[in-house]
């Protein structure tokens, strides 16, 4: 099969061997694959990761040890736990000891032709949900984690610093608290996606002594969190989606003198996203910027690295 | 009167004018006063501070707006708010924007035969708290707001990193909640004072794969971070009672990663300090390893930078 290796360099391999699935996995083809910011960042390093690349996909069940989930389309969880662990005897299952992640960590990921993965990870998609739509399923989660970690309401004041992917989705997600929601970036055309539903926008430089009890970190720079310090009030909360290779020189003393609460965030509830997307609450179609097949992949990853894109689709197999 | 001035260096200024009281403060005529690290982060640049040093202090009304305050013995809350802006408003009043903190912003401090507070931050101590005791209260009470910001519980496991003045506070502060607590630091005699008590310690060399819910960082260093980060337990949360003056070049990602929750603590509630005291809850005495007289209080600012000193006390004036 075709697939996306990266193995110190990114390359396509047009015979990689499939997959075979354990007892308890599914195989699943790949019908459409999204390029994230975390497949950019392990292309420079960070995490160590070899194989193949890709973790946000939507695709159709071949085999599976239950009949039900056979030609159904799916979605998947990217996190393989082990079940046994303290952490996942406390439900913690995201936090694994010994987890895998798809295309992530010790786990060939969905950029080919066919992926596999634990049924208890996999989530069919309703069919009022396009495939590129499904693609959103586990972003969107992971902005829904926000929502889980923190109360917002209504009478809040939320600032949402970034506009890239991750940003737009969170922005719609913590729209639907009620909060008054601003976002903060630098490029009109993404900040537009958000205006166009009636959220406030801002740029960052004429960003004026406006603040929040809340900021969202999701710029995925290190001077993201030195905005944050200067946008939160005391006693206020900065929700932290950001990961990034690099270490950074930071002075954290605001940390205690404002008595900030910093909340890390990661992945989330799938179910809900699925919801959410079949209930039209978040507009994801107008974050695909381009699409490309599994064959020009290299040149999917060079656009997904420009400033302007945002999501860059693989079309892997033609459904 | 004699005072302690730092005003880019440090000295003993013998003829400083006794402060002049506002209509609204009393003036204290001060009897000891404890060095804080804070003190010592002033000398070396931290938040550019220039006047008298000194917060922690205990002293007797010599004037007052309130005739019930002349003569009572008294320690006084540091920060010193507007009542007029937004945070004060909203009850985060040690968060006021135009705040002075004693001998910390903008507002002369106790290491002085007197010193003058607004009379809403004034507390009296009750006759069972000694003078050396009542000192300890403004820390006390920074270490009880650990209490107010997270709920701590019987089942829960507790790490204490730093077993300097603060670490030791905080640990039998939250030893008090029932919680499983390891205090874990470098220093056998200073371990001791908990060990005394009934507290588990350990030296951070020593510590071997444990780890917590939740860890308080006190060394006051930047490397405590890193240090919490590993003890942490994914979604757990680090409490920051840490300032220092310097940057440091750390990894965030582990926040995000394991999603933890950093909480910035500051000052907290006197009432419930005094209260601790009186009711002997809190070993404060075993603390104090050296006293000195006013007059020689740069010799006392070198002890306290001693490795093995902890709580330096100054006698002011004998009462």
């Amino acid at each position: 099969m075709k697939a996306l290796i990266y193995d110190g360099k990114v390359h396509l391999d047009k015979k990689h061997p499939v997959p075979e699935r354990k007892p308890l996995e599914a195989l699943i083809r790949v019908l459409k694959a999204g390029i994230c910011r975390t497949d950019l960042e392990i292309i420079r390093g960070y995490l160590d990761f070899r194989g193949i690349l890709g973790h946000e996909f939507v695709g159709e069940v071949k085999e599976s040890p239950d009949p039900d989930l056979i030609g159904k389309r799916v979605v998947g969880e990217i996190n393989v736990s082990c079940g046994k662990c303290i952490y996942c005897l406390q439900g913690l299952a995201s936090h694994c000891k010994n987890r895998s992640v798809l295309g992530i960590k010790n786990k060939n990921g969905a950029f080919a032709e066919y992926v596999t993965l634990p049924i208890e990870n996999i989530h069919p998609i309703p069919d009022s949900i396009t495939d590129e739509e499904a693609i959103f399923v586990e972003p969107l989660a992971a902005a829904a984690q926000i929502l889980d970690q923190v109360h917002i309401r209504p009478c809040d004041e939320v600032i949402i610093l970034g506009e890239g992917k991750l940003g737009l989705l969170c922005a719609q997600m913590i729209n639907m608290t009620g909060a008054q929601v601003l976002a903060v970036g630098k490029y009109p055309e993404k900040l537009e996606i958000l205006r166009k539903r009636g959220l406030r926008t801002c740029f960052i430089d004429e960003l004026d002594r406006e603040k929040a009890r809340i900021v969202v970190e999701c710029t995925g720079s290190p001077s993201g969190l030195r905005e944050a310090f200067k946008l939160v009030h005391p006693r206020g909360i900065i929700v932290l989606k950001s990961t990034y290779a690099e270490r950074s020189k930071i002075d954290l003393s605001p940390i205690v003198i404002n008595e900030i609460t910093i909340i890390g965030s990661r992945c989330g509830n799938f179910s809900a996203a699925i919801r959410l997307l079949e209930n039209k609450k978040i507009d994801v179609i107008s974050l695909i910027t381009s699409r490309f097949p599994l064959e020009r992949a290299l040149e999917a990853l060079q656009t997904a690295e420009e400033k302007k894109s945002l999501k860059v689709i693989l079309d892997i197999t033609d459904s």
